[in-house]
């Protein structure tokens, strides 16, 4: 089978189609011919060497996929042939609270990820992707929509009726945009862009603030919601955001770290956080459960990710790679393989 | 002052209109000049002497409605005369838990209640109604439309995308099936009335089940939910409906117990309870914090309360609650007053 | 190997001394060598053919005990030859909430019990037994221990100062006064013996009534807290007690139904249910996760099991049993293996 | 009446006895002649012009206290004389969640606090006083009790067999390390002096790390959990202790943000809080509902707070506040009126 490898030294350039032995699944596993995978911004931090440089390599980059079932190991019970999965981000994260093993199981670094046409992986490691969606579509769940579900229903619990900021329109603050919305919940949109601005008005949010006109976003956050503060923020970290993040945000509220953008350290203002109830709450992709929490509320509310209009085949990744660097697109980029 | 008072002996016929002296607020009291009130089964069993044999008479029934602050009390900081505002079920319930000292604080009984044109309340007894509704509409949420909300988001917790089963299409069960759907949940709905059912679709139902020509509703939950079974049931208590409500909960799913049409006793299959892991979980309306979180989710939902076609004047306040009686009404219905 | 095992047909008089053939170990599988065993109620039931008429025989009975790992499948990564553990009660219940999937798991019946010399699990189902427990001790957690646990600390939340009401001396009862006592609350003890009042009350209870003497005990626990009621009961449900426990608890309360013992059916008052905001909770004994978080509870609080004074070797399981039947035991029944 | 104003200038010298009016219950208040009130290092801070260089002069200084029903007003039904209470930290903030409104009811500072004879209170703004416990005992509760219960069993919720690392050993730590040990925790308490330390583990504490000749105690925490880390710190920060305390603590565990000594800016490494789910949770003293729930657990397990050996005068306030600024108290510090 083919697969794209990093290899020799991190880095875009050294990303190469690299042909592998087809896996053979063992008692519990089974192997999917995957069609769709789509990008994070960890995976282009990760093939950088900025996620983690120490990462051994090779490593098959890509935690998020979609793949049909070709065959099964001896004792598998719940899949069959044919069903279109999804495999989850942390392998041995099923359910329950994040856990030290866990975080050693995750896709796409430390473990293989998915840019290969065959995908070895545990029966219960695998969710069933919505039927309604497309393959592309489909691509985009594990990672990015997982987190913004994790962030709002399972880490929060953001109620109808309260107010969501979601920074920036990456992948992690559509699905937040589009999942608070579901649930009833106003959301704040902030970009820099005012083309962008009005997609997100489109998706559904209650007001946009572009942060390049309005630095001061914060404040404006404030004032639309009667000087009160919002609720929720989801925190995707540009650097020194948090700080506006926490004068933003309400009394007892609640900001979800979420971003690897930002960097290692950002000044924190400890006083207002203990003054006024503040809760800093890190949220790490999300666990099999949630992922089939999540997947009950898309297909009950026939919810459809957003997808950029590019689309890469699988001997573009590295191109898939530099246009999400260039920053101009919106929505999820997949790949199709 | 006119109102409306049950004097004498319990039922019906010792409704009558009496004059009564003004109010006078006292330290941080407020008088109201009451526009409409609405009703609850709660006050036709109380009117009935059922709720409560041992109620002293006279009393004024009624504990929902909305009215306008005509007069404020000297330590009065929170209102000021003109504000559109909604005295809360029990008086003395702001927030955190109910107590035995709130439960003897409801109005329509113990209390006096709203059947009456100056109402003398203390002003933190009392939320402002959401702009957007009519003086109808804010008289209908004190009591029902808090049960529902408290029932879903508070004492239970309904997710996006979990199912939803409310019985009949009362006044809690369509604020019910309204929350729910706003929350992002599917929403089963019972009725014997096919017209009702097909209204009950038009307000958003997913599914809805005759329980008449479907007796066994609880199987036709289970089948439409995949054989799991539904994740919330709000119980309103018919006679026997207790039983197939655990039957048609999945495991580890949550009953909210609401109604007071049931009569005192029912029989309990303890051992699904047990074995199953369901939660049986009563509901008394709630407190003047969900009141409030619950007016920010109708605001920003812009949701409009189910009326009645039929409305009533304060004179005609037996003639509304014999329409309730007669049980051929869809939605709440309210008195002019 | 040598089992015991429950043939032909239901009843006591059918458990008998087999050779099976020993188990081997698959990929991700461990063979226990089993040190001992412990009864509950529920394992009595089943040999009787009361707990489920329609459980196909043979079974080996018994779900808990503790047994030393003596052979490991080749992928095991977890555990290592000389570790002694605890098999969990239903094999799939890892973590988060009971599915209806995992309830077909559960040892001694449907899944064969731990009654035998060897056995054979996942490795993924067992847990480590704490070290300061002798064997005896630790085979008495995995399900009385494990449903007090839960019932106290998950689907409730006792918290320190709050009262509990326990149901008799048997085993859940006496791990709940135990975990209640040692998490800070005041633990009241029911019994109709007043010589086990007394040893509970050498355990740390705080009150004890004999519900002999003090038929309307619910109504003592309201006198001993002031007219409030218990926060808490755990009610293993003889007859009738389900309305007394219900009268007995404060305004928002819980009480957790876990016993077997009550038949199939209970009259329910469900208006106090309701008027009182009481939430009746299922606890089916819990997942490993709340397994291994009880386990260092134990451990850090050097909390010990209480045992009967009797202990039974593997060839007079019946007459453990019939002992078990007779009801004079106080604490846990040990069969060693 | 006689009381202790803050006049002119911030500073310890601008401490004086004053000659005040007495005060006169209005419809809901109560006059409290107050018999002892203890020290918070936010007292200090205030004193000094830190905590709110904003807050208007005079000022009545402290928070925490104990007094008794002297005088009660026309609707007062809770309370009658000689009821032994303490107030609430903030007036407004009986349950649920805080607000910036109550933000603006705090006790020595916005409002009037409790170093005067008397002391003019709403009904609703105070609770009983444990009846085992001294005067002095009872006046150490309101503020640093509280916090600690709120930060252990409300805003976190630390289980039996969890471990709590507690840093230093005033009033807030000591608390936790008394509460955390009730509800059955484990706890590691940091000092820079061996002698305070050898008083925490008379007091319970299972570990102590002395921080001075153990600077990296957060590795030191690791090794004591078995590299897994602390479930829960509760972080009283002093300069640059919020990165150990983070890197101390468990994936998904939770660090309760407490001290105000920090000054307000630290460095936040985001990445951790980030991937290790853990959640940073601000914590401001408590509502009266915790206080109450505080006061049932402090009864329940006949606990008694920790007094430095050294009590003041009310005119000695100067001496007892230099003496909190010289830092070799142990306990809390107490002022008899």
């Amino acid at each position: 089978m083919k697969a794209i490898v990093l290899q020799g030294s991190f880095g875009l350039s050294s990303l190469a189609a690299v042909d592998l032995a087809d896996p053979t699944p063992s008692a519990s596993q089974v192997v999917l011919r995957m069609v769709a995978a789509s990008l994070n911004y960890r995976d282009l931090m990760m093939v950088r060497g900025q996620y983690n440089p120490r990462q051994p390599l090779p490593l098959v980059p890509l935690s998020d996929g979609v793949g049909e079932v070709v065959e099964v190991g001896p004792n598998v019970t719940t899949l069959k042939k044919g069903d279109r999965v999804c495999p989850i981000f942390a392998s041995s994260w099923l359910s329950g609270e994040l856990s030290a093993a866990a975080l050693k199981t995750t896709l796409g670094g430390p473990l293989p990820g998915v840019l290969s046409e065959l995908f070895l992986v545990n029966e219960a490691s695998v969710v069933k992707a919505p039927a309604h969606l497309t393959d592309e579509e489909a691509a985009t769940l594990p990672c990015a929509a997982v987190t913004a579900y994790n962030a709002l229903f399972c880490a929060g619990r953001v109620s109808p009726g309260e107010t969501v900021l979601v920074q920036g329109t990456g992948g992690v603050s559509m699905f937040a945009l589009q999942f608070a919305k579901m649930a009833g919940a106003r959301v704040i949109v902030t970009s820099s862009s005012d083309a962008k601005l009005e997609r997100a008005k489109a998706l559904g949010a209650w007001e946009t603030i572009n942060y390049k006109t309005t630095p001061d976003w914060d404040k404006r956050a404030l004032t639309l919601t009667g000087g009160v503060g919002v609720d929720h923020v989801v925190e995707v970290g540009g650097a020194g955001t948090l700080t506006r993040s926490l004068r933003a945000t309400r009394v007892a509220g609640t900001v979800s770290v979420i971003g690897v953008l930002a960097g290692s350290a950002q000044e924190l203002n400890v006083l207002p956080v203990l003054m006024r109830n503040l809760r800093l709450q890190g949220v790490m992709v999300g666990s099999k459960a949630m992922f089939e929490a999540m997947n009950r509320a898309i297909e009950a509310n026939a919810l459809r990710p957003v997808l950029d209009e590019k689309t890469f085949g699988m001997d573009e990744a590295k191109d898939a790679l530099s246009y999400m660097e260039a920053g101009g697109h919106f929505g999820k980029i997949v790949i199709r393989l």
